[in-house]
């Protein structure tokens, strides 16, 4: 089968990530005491290469999981399954998380139901043990291991939040978007494409972010002015590629489109 | 069993498709660096039959889901099943295309729950990889896999949307009704009827499209008129079949009904 | 086991049907081309007689399921059983008649979850094929498969419709109650009671179909005559089988059924 | 296993049965042409014991099942089950009944979810048959066969109801309390009390129905009076009886208590 | 295995009870005839105790079952259980009581879904029978054999409510607390406390059960002063065992715990 | 498998807790007589920490579960497990308490469904027993074991609640955050800070306690300050650890945010 573990990093192989604020410090610190962290910040900020990069610093196994609504304690703890004509269980990531000492990252937790985020409460204090009721056993978190969890606050609602009991037992980093000299950076590496279209790119992402009154709801993110670069770097010209990886992937409104599209023209260097 | 292998098109049967704007330019850019696809437009614009030429054109394998309700991400990964008495793995038609570097194509992605999508998430960044949490596994994507996902905005409510963190990593391309010649081009070709009438229904299709104030839900799709086409080739006179395939399908109002019957003669040739 | 499989019609067993408008003409066209159906019309207007009547006519099997709430895809597509210890496949209806080149008839189709209508979409497209993802196969539909659906418009509601994208798909036939000559003639006919009694329960049909202001949900439907026809052919006297079969039927109020009564009073021949 | 087969009456044990009105009639014009009935009255007015009288009067066995919003399909047409390893096929209790020719009475079946109901359909037209759909045959009903279903108007509500396409395929048969001297010889006959006893209990329960602005959800029905005879039958006197059995049967309220307890003391022979 | 039969009471254990009204002649009458039992009143005044006792009296065996939302019927029943690669079936607490003949106590019914009561029907009217469906048999309930079911009508809400037509097949009996002389027995005797703590508690009981306008949901039940009593048994002075089983217990508001504080202090003994 | 039993404490290692009221007196009366005890407290107090001291003082065995919603009767009584073709029960945690004589902790018990939490109804009263409805056995609960439960009061809604048939059941403990003397000790030895660091941390924590209309769903709670000193333990400097441990964690509103970080700056001592 090829297939290889649940995201083994390789140091040797470490991601490509620029800090923005003291966001490197506060891990580090807390990963001195296996204190857990949460991540809050909007989608394609760079939460996730964020968790990588730290994993590979610290020369720890990361295992992710991205919550969702039908996911349940079994899919993080483990389960029986039925080989031989006998009931072998099996280990959840986070399970193994645990047994292995590995960094754990909960990708949007809150899109996971609450009472499967209960399972990580014991983690989540000065216990530090998983109980694995349906194997009679808790196990002790074997050194090295960490909890990080991650939310974007502004898809909080009453229906989906973060419980206050489990929230507190976190020490929370926020992130955001990198400022342009580190988003040029950032875009002309993972999109391969020159300075020159990265700066434009750029340019495109903070006139939209800055839009007053803007009736969006999410802006133009890093990962979105990647995916127009890479685009560009397919053969597609400038404007086209910005078309439709910023401007109609963030809105299906005739009327916005075409206003961001004025936008994009105004900014965009003319042909 | 007479069946063949999921959707796997011969090239040497390239789909009839005609391009109306640079949909097929902004494809095969993202097909270089294997960017996801988001297809926005209405029902019967012919998204699916584009997705088969595209695929045809690139010489892939294409797979094709239909979302819905009750999706659960093991229909889409995998699931055990009991084969002599032990529990055997069966990839799902996501897993069969990461695999083969498939293109995957999941239509009306909003109809899936949203935690079902989210599984496609490391599929739709950087990672490009599949994690099988059932297998403890992480399948990379083969080169040539690509995700193609499709919804139309029209549906688009307060219950059922795209995530803004599944839409952000998605380049979109919006699709609408071809241009009266493409479309009579279209209706000939598919319905196997003659210009005349091809002409006809693509007026009757134009008229009811824009309908001021129209009360209609939706207006009269490509796929409609092929269908009305498809009553005459099979020996219906033109009047009976638009009744049937347009205009009792678009309503059950007996007076909206009535009007568009109205309009439909005063825009059909008279027999 | 006393049984025969799912609803073959011998055509020398042709059911008992009255066309009222263009329907077998509009069904005999969409046969040429195997397009798909849906009868629009009330509860107990005749509709399955229909379908069964035309399948008769082309020489196809008819395979029938009506919709519910429960239903899942798998109730149409199939499921594994175990059988001495192995996991054995058993086609649902909609496979069987798809590899049998059968007449699939989904009768109330909006009573089934839109999740469960969406396995319905390609073959109701140009692909006429059934994807059974459990199999990991795509059927293309024998010659000869066509889908019929039906509902009744006077139920829909916004929590039970169907689908844009599903109906979009369908040539649509609306369907209503007989006029009078035919009606007596097939109440005559399928309840077994001579002329004079036919001809008095369409008069009580009718007076309540043209009640104005109705309080009534539903009105006077001809399988509702028919019953009356039956209880008359079983012994009881006309005014009591109306009451019963009609009256009673049509409401539960005290004051409403005393209204109906005295209007049947007036409408029934003088014993 | 101390047990007997579903309800099958002995004829020499016809249940005591008082008709009231022509249900008896038209109950055994329905029998001749196996037509579908519906039962409607109030709990406890006797739809049960009326459907067995009629089912040892005409010679036929009974199965009855009490509706229920757990209950779905399987649980009336049959289910496999896990035998020696192999799957057996279990029939229902309505599968039963149409092999059998029995009288299958579904008790309450507006607390059944209309899906379930929706079986019954096919059994309930011309087409006498049933479909069951997991063994992949039609079953046709054996001569006898008929089907009763009842439920209470005064429950009657938007979220449970009848369907329309359910109700209207059934003759219905309206029951209510009997009059007070049939009601008498029911009490005195079903809780072995003198007839003094029966005749003091029928005067609370007609004081109690007609009640002019009643807050009461229900009325004293048969069966209470008939539960407080048995209590006067086992010893206790007659007010407590009445006490117990109706008064705060019917209600938790303190204030209609007292007001009932007054209205008994009244009614009642004093002591 | 250290355990024993469900709740099977040895008349020499009989259980200290007191009566306060008719309950002992009414639940004696309704046993002589095997009819069911309805017992109404609030939490902790002591319903389970009365059925116990009444059960030692007469010589059964009691079977006790707390209602909840997620039984079902099967829990009531049986079920089938695979042993040695058969289904095996189990009878639930319901079928044991019925072969058995012993007295069933459905606690709480009104927490139990509406379906699930329905299977108690056929045993709480004159058929006095269980059907158990997956069985395909009726059992008759053996001689003896009594239903006793119980609900707070305090806690009666439009969602859960017993059904009407459940409701009218049993004998009521209200209980309440006891008055204070019975109480101060009963507290002394439960808790192992002398006559001038129990008074004392009585007294704290019966100054919070008299509170006008009281913003109290519930008021001190016999189990809370009973509970106190334990306390001060235990060895805790009398005011802070007030404090803990009954004022705490009450509210978790600061105001009204402390306005309930100084009711307790004005009424306790000064120490 | 590197594991432990279930929480199974050491007395040489009883944990680190300073009591605050007179909640030892009370824990320890109650644990004479094995009365069932409610702790009432915020997030974040001590409530598990408190619950783990009285298990080593009194040498008892401490079994904990965390209520969460999906949790099922089975989750905490056991269930059967299919092993080799057999299925074999397995105790579930409560079980395992109430055969050992253990404390049972359920946490979080509002989050549990009520029907979960009916099943330990007979252990909370006299009876203290276990019904295991699955073996069809009554366990007695051995001596020393003992209920204990908790809950947020501040959580309380009417969808989540603690049922009042419950609730009564146990003697009621109102837990608080430490005074600053205490709290200082607390955090001191938790963290592992000295005593300035502490200090400053319990003054922080004070002044957002005593926040006027303070608009936080949640206080500082001494948790979030042992946390905020474990990052100063780990090397950060003390204001981006109550930065990232406190106010991050209490809010993600850029302005209260803010807010927050001007009144901790005005309470940290100036570096």
């Amino acid at each position: 089968m090829t297939s290889r573990s649940s995201a083994v990093l390789d140091v040797a192989q470490a991601p490509f990530y620029r800090a923005v604020g003291d966001e490197v410090e506060v891990f580090r610190a807390a990963a001195v005491g296996g204190l857990p962290l949460l991540l809050k910040g909007p989608t394609g900020c760079g939460k996730t290469r964020f968790v990588e990069t730290m994993a590979a610093e610290l020369g720890r196994e990361l295992i992710t999981v991205a919550g969702h609504e039908d996911m349940t304690s079994a899919d993080l703890v483990g389960r029986f399954l039925l080989k031989g004509g006998e009931t072998v269980w099996v280990d959840g990531p986070l399970t193994r998380a645990v047994r292995a000492g590995a960094i754990f990252y909960l990708d949007e937790v809150v899109e996971a139901r609450q009472d499967t985020t209960v399972v990580i409460h014991p983690l989540a204090d000065h216990r530090r043990e998983l109980p694995v009721d349906r194997l009679g056993v808790t196990l002790p978190a074997a050194p090295g291991f960490q909890l990080v969890i991650s939310y974007n606050p502004g898809y909080q609602s009453v229906l989906k939040n973060l419980k206050e009991s489990t929230r507190q037992r976190f020490v929370a980093i926020e992130l955001g978007f990198p400022p342009p000299e580190i988003e040029r950076e950032v875009i002309a590496h993972e999109a391969g494409v020159d300075a020159a279209t990265a700066r434009a790119l750029v340019r495109v992402g903070s006139a939209i972010r800055n839009l007053d009154n803007s009736p969006l709801r999410e802006v133009s993110s890093t990962r979105m002015l990647i995916l127009a670069g890479g685009l560009v770097a397919g053969g597609l010209n400038l404007r086209t590629a910005v078309q439709s990886a910023v401007v109609q992937a963030l809105s299906d409104d005739a009327d916005i489109v075409a206003a961001l599209g004025e936008l994009v023209d105004a900014v965009l260097p003319q042909p």
